[in-house]
């Protein structure tokens, strides 16, 4: 199975990122992590980028904050899909990064998914391993299933207390 | 192979999804293109995308402006990878049709692309495509350093009108 | 009487929803509360909208955050008024969901109030409401008068520390 | 059968407003349109929102720029429902009459619909009248059934261009 | 001497007013301190603004959250100046406010101060007072040198730690 | 009479600067136009506002656009009230100039009126001048009646066109 | 003399360009410019951003629109000055590019420019330049007269026709 | 070697001001820090602005929130290079301030770092000083390893805990 490789700009977003993990770890798709910065270690974030799908990957997310050129480095030197994330990292509640990783020129493609929006990530890059694992497809409909319950759940709740 | 599932909100978005089935049809990869509202057909909308799965589309690209509603709505009935592209439709410049698409909730991702990013949404489609199509993926490589290329003329043109 | 149909995507946003309950409340006026996501329970969403004219509703109610698709989702599968209530559910202050319950598309319009406004919305509702129910205007005049009351009461109070 | 009372801030806001009157003449719902602004004309436009209610007035519809207090400075002196209708009338591209119209303090609702949106203003305001009048609830609804067609005649115009 | 007249459209905002009514006291300029609501009491703010002329008032200083009409309000009803200070009152940091506040039509200027800044609308009161009161704008031009002073006392601070 | 000072960072804003003066000629109040640049001029503006109350200003008003800093500019060297107008001067629709202008710190007080609000500008220094010449008082209130039958006017004329 | 380098991301940035290359040769500084995409040509950018400093460059000013990366992406390969010019190239007039540009984060800075900025970029990489060339210097202190000259002279031109 | 000039606008500001000295002190190059009000202070600024180039400073770093006048108006006063560093020091995230900083017109370049990037200012600074001081130019490479190294440090403990 395609692996999927996690890409941080610094270790400050790590809590947005074991939303992913957490989510890969629930469907057992494996994955690597990395800590590679787009503007401090642009070296090892190309080098990662350019050998990811020879080495097994099948999808990159990238997570960055403030002005986020993490994902959009790490699609340049890739045609495997690059999910994007942008990190509420600095004082403009991620604006700067979701309009640094979204607004990408023609070519050079990032999938964006909301600010913070770790777990989303994960499903994304599963959605896309699941074009050629039909299993995975079958658990990524019981998941949505599972969630859906989960609301009807809280519906039945909420109606029990409001609906008389 | 797996189609691309193009739906548009309405066809004032042609322009931009016209930016997209041009980079398809330069891949040969086979497509269909559909018009249905999330709000004036939400039928429609929901019907195509509960059966894409099964009718052989491994991608779906939804173009909607404002309160760009129809990636959500596609996604929120497959589990198929959704692109969405936020088209400028409003007098606000896609800036509402941006967050509409991109800021979803967990559980229900949607790949965002940049406003009016019809292009891109074709290329991210074709990426996840060639996840099992190495012949794709040689193609898209060829195609970045065509990108690439021209690039370079141009540079060499700049270069020969102004450094002597 | 008309029911008041009140339906909110997560239950985090339940605080909001209850500042419209307890207006309810306060006029009596029927209602019922469900939690029924866009997303994540497309179908029940749409069969609760479908069906709300028959089953008495004269208003439905939808709160929702982030990328908030509920009130036009609802929208689009009745003619039954519908306001929105855009709540503050991620990172941009509401924001987000402002522009995605108010930008609506031609034909299918969302009555939309302030981010959070879960009071105001019920109002609007009981204005609806008595545009049939000359007993319940009273009482919304009556309410206004009360209001202006209040504020007169602090201005008494103001006026005591400040005006000498 | 209830009147719609339309008011606007300024001539200027004239082709809005006529998006809205267009739709109330395709449904043969009486209205009448007047210019009174908030702040040159505060008297005219208290008179008018005063006395709608015994003037046989079931909706009101307001529209204005920039920092557009009509809609709100109308539903402070009525508890009819008020619909605003924010105008692109400066340079900020509507985004100030957007916040002016919508962010109303709790007590005095406006139903907001989007920028320049007169024609959905005129929908919602039917869909008011429509909640005693069974008959404008099934053109409503018939409206819709139109509507959708079109989508879908645009959709099949656009399959017989690309889908072959 | 012409006293300042204080509205407030919500006792919220006391503690940004309370910043306005120090300025005043430190000069010993008289002042008057209202609850009026635009939405809420509009009445008493309209006739509160009619008769301030005649009752003594030189400038009028309006203070509100959110859709921030009071001073808009005020100011269409008396030609004598009118200051407006948009309170942080919402989610939307103030923005919503001051575009309410600012953003004026020809014909109704409302004199807007920063986000909360109450202390400047009193500075800004006192300084058209001052247009025919020789001794306050002794007293302002003092007020100043104080206030450079205080800088230049920090400005040593600052230089004793860091300029060896 | 107190004369205005008015004063523009660059001669591109004259034309939001002629709303004003074909204000103040139509008062009657005598004024001065100077083009003195808060960055390329900084002495020329600083001496102005340093000399202006002793030269009989009474009022002065500042144009500019982008990072507008010359209300601000001057109101730093003078106690005379300032009135800022924000011009529309870059790609960014006049927000950058509002903010420069308006968000002042505890101290300097700048009057803000609206982007490109040339005539209110004039209108606010002409209520200012009037609190000592109740004359122009009276204009000022003529004035406001002379617009606001230009409403209704205009008013008729609608209502003659859709009132039947 | 140190060498200016200008990279743009695309020969769409060339009439932003050239407001930096009009300011350099009017100063006589040698420059080179070229077309280097972060995105679509990472490596020749990286081996130029490299290489740059033992090549002569003293600075370099990247030109970038959209999700603008270049300049961060240079910076991330020098310790020489690099100056961001956001270029508005997309629908969001260019805030995408200010935030992408200026947003960086700690330890690889961009001293950014206005949106559209080229003149001044150009005119800051001279100031640089000066730091250690008295004659570049003196030149640039000509120029700051020169401008405020003509600031004056539009001054004179405008009072001819409003002061008389 | 030429000194840094660090101004505050308001010693507020010192917690962003002390991350710029942090650096200096770390790669011991001289500064000397002032707190200068470009309102309030008016006259200290300017004249420390204007004599900055006689007394060895070689860049000047200006600190400054809300409508943050300051490092425009010491580049007003200088040709040599200015810092600017917007802070958030208002209701509104810091964008008032980089909007203010940023935007300047053409002739007065603010060289623009990150809202509170106070370290990334000082680096700029030794980037600049280093065009002519070899050994500062290696001692930023050096950190630019160090940096690397730390990023790489965080990267295996990253990878420790996830990739087995």
């Amino acid at each position: 199975m395609k692996k999927v490789g996690i890409i941080m700009g610094s270790d400050s977003d790590l809590p947005v990122v074991e939303k992913a993990t957490a989510v890969l770890d629930e469907f057992g798709v494996p994955y690597e992590v990395h800590v590679y910065s787009a503007h401090r270690t642009p070296l090892e974030a190309k080098v990662f980028s350019e050998s990811a799908k020879e080495k097994g990957f099948g999808v990159l997310i990238a997570f960055a904050g403030m002005a986020a050129h993490l994902a959009g480095a790490v699609a340049a030197n890739t045609t495997l899909p690059v999910i994007g994330v942008p990190c509420k990292g600095s004082v403009l509640d991620g604006m700067d990064a979701l309009l640094s990783t979204v607004m990408m020129p023609t070519g050079i493609p990032v999938a964006t998914v909301a600010i913070n929006g770790g777990g989303n990530a994960a499903l994304l890059a599963l959605q896309m391993i699941a074009l050629t694992d039909l299993e995975l497809g079958k658990k990524l409909d019981e998941k949505r299933k599972k969630d859906a319950a989960k609301v009807l759940e809280k519906d039945e709740a909420v109606a029990a207390k409001f609906n008389k």
